[in-house]
């Protein structure tokens, strides 16, 4: 054994280039940044000269989707509930639960069913979730599309993002194997596709029609794909979109689905935001699939679709509780069993997490002692966020060089930037892409943490950045206002 | 477009390769099938003819180690903590908790700290996990091994699984990466390893030394593999072993310290039975290394290694909860902010799992209002698990064919099992390893799971099984004992 120190095992040239190649702007350098400053704001030391103390007293985090770590509330329904699950003893005192803690009879129910059926929110559970909450799941889907649904189809997960992992974990067989992905995207899926050493295959929405998804254009990127020895093998469709809020007409959907059932590729209907929608409606691809199925019988019966859903969008906004789901339709007995096996290397979803998400899809109806604080609250979420997305679309409205339609739906917008060549030539000095130079420059003085175009994708030539509409106040608008008009006198 | 049904575009033939083959019999088949079983006692459906009623009346799951789904408890501490988390408007009835509800100041005060960290347990935490738990696991393994832990070296994670997952993703750049693992093992390993595409090394484990490991074996296994053009990068060690059981002496843990430095091996030491120990000690792999550091300052500067722990062992068996951590020692910080983005596509793990695991490495102390009731509680499951090793070690002893040694640690036993030729005969015919044909038939006729050793690995030509030794009273093993004696008789 030698005495001089070793070098290590692992550094950044030796290890998974897949991994490293990865990218996911969402948590990237600007939110890591943000969380410095966030330290920095919360310890108060005064600034080590020459230092200057930072202009800003909090930070924004509108990075991300994260409304309860701005000030969205819980709903109480949800949460007594839980409360419960955690330390059942407390139902041993119902009477102290109802006369003295706000405890209306339907949560001391719902608590003793959940328990019922997971036993403990302590022990593992089946692989793919309870087997009743997969029922209350399935029945949801059912009354949602008038479509029956059926548990074993159903597989519960640790938020969207981990369904996501485990279908493309399933379609990506090798180097070749392509997925059809919207651009502008939510990252996780250029990044899983990078990890698994596939291909994306870009699809571009059209920002002039309200950020639509035209079919030719999908055409044209699978064709292109195909012709340059991709095997595509999926396509992702993000609706309501993120980061772009456009709902898909059902003509729109069932041209999707043609379009897939033709080319055979597995439809993977991201549907976190169906319920995030202020213009249009929501159509889901499991009712479109098999109203299409009513009218043409045999036609499209094995059209492979796996539709995905998660507590931590919606009002509900649940997302440390990391649950969610995805229902599969028409696929293999073969490929459900190896999908069953993939999940149980990591056991099971959170347990708690399921029996909020059973709540979530089961919430107390008109009638139950504890449904009109629940609908309060549904609605004041519903309302704030409209509310919040309005008077930001507004403000990027006065501001020089920002372009966006109107809010239709998610938690963000996402505004096209124009800046003046100045500033990109100061980028370019800065060996940053404009879009990022803007975004660190707001970050460093207003602490405002947005996630610029580049992260999601966006054609080439243009700037765009994403910004949740979930922090409250009007305070944080206008520190973005005032920091726009310097920044574009500074480069003008 | 076609009007005929189409084929489907994912089948058995076309899907990820390398997911196909994983396998991970600690929920395959048996399991699959214990549930069914379960769901067929729960319906109570009388049988349809020509099937008989079940010859049991209750499935005993000793396939996983999932001591809440048995009758283990949870630490009350711990719980009334979480409920607080989960719907803080209790905390506004500080009285009523504490006249009523059984609640001590210290849970009040826990409570109302953690709220402070995480701010609301249904928002994103940082990526790898709330600032201030991180802290607080730093400060835990300070206190266990008498030297420094730094919070940026900690990544909190789903479970200790999800912790693997992500070294291995890292680690495994080519299909020539080699991970030495021991033989038996917890499969995840090997699954884990099949997914990525990289080559599991296999070093045996010495059943007639306690399932002590030899360092000459994984030299011998190290330089085979290496000679064959394996780039071995890693060794997992599982201490106290997973399913064995035994506990590494300090002599033996330095000697693997020194190899993998030698070779230049990241040391991944899967620690989650740390205090599952009967027989010998536990030696944390950090606190050694230290040790050596300081004894030959300079020589072992730059080893690398990950510790993995979690809350679902230990005294505490919370397995629904997902929650466990890593600590990095000697890695490349570049490397590590790969690590980073690498688990922020997955978001955080679990929020309300964090704060459960902050209270695992931090429970109450001497003299603190809750500390009794914790202490007997923690007791009470230590005292447990042992009486229930050892009734089953007894029950093991008088069956003729089965071997097994004293219980040492973990959660499991895994006796050898010697079967008549005309059992082997039976299980050719059956297309089935004789070890699965014996679990099988357990299975069928008693209601009991167990996974036969050759899902965790076993030298040629010997037959074992796991079973976790969780499960309260001594019907079950009186089950299992008559069982073995007429299968013994019927293929004598």
């Amino acid at each position: 054994m030698s005495s001089t120190p070793r070098l290590r095992s692992l550094n950044i040239d030796n290890i998974n280039p897949h991994v490293k190649e990865a990218k996911y702007a969402v948590r990237g350098e600007l939110a890591i940044k943000s969380e410095e400053l966030r330290a920095q704001l919360k310890k108060g030391d005064p600034p080590t000269p020459p230092e200057k103390p930072l202009p800003f007293d909090t930070v924004i985090s509108a990075n991300i989707g994260n409304p309860q770590q701005l000030d969205q509330k819980p709903i109480t329904f949800f949460r007594q509930v839980l409360a419960l699950l955690e330390y059942p003893a407390l139902l041993q005192n119902e009477d102290v639960l109802k006369s003295s803690l706000g405890y209306n009879q339907d949560a001391v129910d719902r608590a003793r069913w959940l328990l019922k059926e997971v036993q403990s929110v302590g022990a593992y559970s089946q692989s793919a979730g309870a087997p009743g909450i997969r029922q209350s799941v399935a029945n949801f889907i059912e009354r949602r599309d008038g479509f029956p649904s059926h548990k074993d189809h159903i597989y519960l997960s640790a938020g969207a993002s981990s369904g996501v992992n485990t279908l493309l974990h399933i379609i990506c067989s090798k180097p070749e194997t392509g997925v059809l992905v919207p651009i502008p995207q939510y990252p996780l899926y250029t990044a899983t596709l990078t990890v698994l050493n596939a291909r994306c295959v870009p699809y571009y929405l059209d920002e002039s029609q309200a950020w639509g998804t035209e079919l030719a254009t999908i055409v044209e990127a699978y064709d292109k794909a195909d012709s340059e020895g991709t095997d595509v093998r999926a396509i992702v469709i993000i609706n309501p979109g993120n980061p772009t809020g456009a709902s898909l007409s059902e003509k729109d959907v069932e041209g999707m689905i043609k379009f897939a059932a033709e080319k055979k590729l597995v439809i993977m209907a991201d549907e976190v935001y169906q319920t995030n929608v202020f213009v249009g409606e929501f159509h889901s691809f499991k009712g479109v699939l098999r109203k299409l199925q009513q009218k043409e019988p045999g036609k499209y019966d094995n059209v492979e679709l796996a539709s995905l859903n998660s507590v931590s969008k919606g009002m509900v906004g649940e997302c440390g509780h990391r649950a969610g789901y995805f229902e599969l339709v028409g696929f293999d007995p073969e490929v459900q069993a190896q999908i069953y096996k993939f999940i149980s290397i990591m056991l099971c979803p959170p347990v708690i997490g399921q029996c909020l998400l059973e709540m979530v899809v089961n919430p107390p109806k008109p009638g139950d002692p504890s449904f009109e604080l629940y609908d309060q609250e549904y609605n004041a979420v519903k309302n704030g966020l409209k509310e919040r997305a309005t008077a930001l679309y507004e403000a990027f409205k006065q501001m020089e060089g920002v372009e966006v339609g109107e809010p239709q739906g998610s938690m963000y917008l996402f505004p096209t930037i124009t800046v003046p060549p100045k500033a990109v030539e100061a980028a370019k000095e800065a060996e940053r892409s404009p879009d990022e130079f803007y975004c660190l420059r707001l970050l460093d003085e207003t602490g405002i943490c947005v996630v610029p175009g580049s992260g999601f994708g966006q054609k080439p030539g243009t700037l765009h950045l994403r910004t949740t509409f979930l922090a409250p106040g009007t305070d944080w608008v206008g520190r973005w206002t005032k920091f726009h008009e310097k920044f574009m006198d500074k480069y003008r």
